[in-house]
């Protein structure tokens, strides 16, 4: 096992399995071919063809696009075709702060390949024999990745929110870190992968962010969705991160950028240009 | 002016001119068309055909094949073909733990489109009202990049040093920083890029260290490399390095992972996701 086996996980696919979908002739996401027949139906909303699937010209705004693909998308749902169903809305864009093409129901989002963005923190703690992190533990009742270790506090990012808003919200309901000290959370960068689901192709971008926590604060859970805070030195981390499976994968990616930032993972490692380059891939959109 | 574009400075390269150069079957660099010829007249040791250039399959070891390509860079300099021989050698290989195909002199590496390892750092001091980063610049007599900005301490990894080791040589040569002192510096990450230079194809791997500075602590140059050093606010130095070419271009990526690392390149900038991708750039091999 590897820190490099841990990135591959989070970025194995097969695009050939997939075409382009366009909005107003950009490139957004990707639709596997299997889905295409189910969208065909709606002829007034999407164009398929064997190019890809493309949203219906007509539909020339952020608005007209929402609101002809939110009743598709329902219906859908109401098949069993989407699964998982969130209520949250995310934005259709390649970039973070570009103005989106339009909004859709954030479980919709890998059907079409669209790119995702999220919050991570690693909140941590300076002892005097180095640093631990905090580790939550998945609650097991949760229908995703139940039971698996996680992000100190982690989210996805909704549209029309700040992303420090965002982690401020998310670090109360996960750990019920109080808005004060949240928003001494430091960003230090960003992770990317691109993950092909049962769902269609998720293209993430998660912002990356640092809390050096007192040592007398534990986190506690306010919203059932997590069973257990760890508090683990950084090296068990690292070795669990290395030699296992018991993190959410795209979690292990975010805790491989922490351990190079505080050089627990050295650069004399013999992966460590190869992991660099593997916490930034990109996924080519055309 | 964008931090994009000075990422586009040091990945600009036309890949249609050049062939890969392999030994032993493993693909280590790229060769630009118009260097083959005057590698043909040496068919005892390359093999050049329209696939590339090949080490004869006769030098089957690290020491033959360092042995047998050593005179012919040295003959290629004495015709004037390859320039700046600085006596260093370098190995030749993909990856900065694995064992190197061989070793040659540091000036001949863009040539056969050689990955190339360095340590750069960052210098700074935390003052009341933020961070300050010392920022030298290069002597104008310097024959590469004469005045131009650099960072704190930066230098190419030759073979047989340790990183941590040519750091703290690299500290007491361009900064007088003593080696307690420099032995604080923290790996932090890595950033890679590839650029087309005239000798050739240069794709660079700078491993990246922080050191904070006590607030007393004033760098020299030793070595006469560097004709001042300047104690600028983190601000000052974005602003550089984002609207003007005033840095050594590879400097400035060095700097864009340390305005984010310190989140003073906000994660809600326009750029940020493509920035952070585009410091971790890769080459194709093959």
């Amino acid at each position: 096992m590897s820190f490099l086996e841990r990135i591959a996980d989070c970025n194995t696919y097969d695009l050939a399995r997939f075409l382009p979908f366009r909005v107003a002739k950009q490139a957004l996401g990707w639709v596997r071919r299997d889905f295409m027949p189910l969208l065909a139906e709606f002829a007034d909303v999407f164009v398929v063809d064997e190019a890809g699937v493309t949203l219906h010209p007509r539909l020339d705004s952020f608005a007209a696009r929402s609101d002809a693909v939110a009743p598709v998308l329902r219906t859908l749902a109401s098949r069993g075709v989407i699964v998982g169903w969130r209520d949250e809305l995310y934005p259709a864009t390649t970039s973070f702060r570009a103005d989106p093409a339009l909004q859709l129901e954030r479980a919709a989002t890998a059907y079409f390949g669209l790119r995702t963005f999220g919050v991570h923190m690693n909140g941590f703690v300076r002892k005097r024999d180095g640093i631990h992190l905090w580790v939550p533990r998945r609650a097991r009742t949760k229908p995703t990745y139940p039971g698996q270790l996680d992000n100190t506090v982690a989210g996805g990012q909704p549209i029309g929110l700040g992303l420090a808003d965002n982690l401020v919200k998310e670090c109360k309901e996960e750990a019920n870190i109080p808005a004060a000290l949240a928003r001494r959370a430091r960003p230090v960068g960003v992770i990317t992968y691109c993950a092909e689901v049962a769902e269609g192709l998720q293209p993430d971008a998660q912002f990356c962010f640092d809390l050096e926590l007192p040592e007398d604060f534990v986190p506690s859970n306010t919203d059932g969705e997590i069973d257990e805070f760890l508090l683990w030195p950084i090296d068990r981390v690292a070795e669990v991160v290395c030699n296992t499976r018991e993190f959410k994968p795209n979690c292990s990616l975010v805790i491989m950028q922490f351990l190079m930032r505080q050089g627990i993972l050295p650069p004399d490692h013999p992966d460590y240009v190869a992991i660099a380059q593997g916490l930034a891939s990109t996924t080519a959109i055309g």
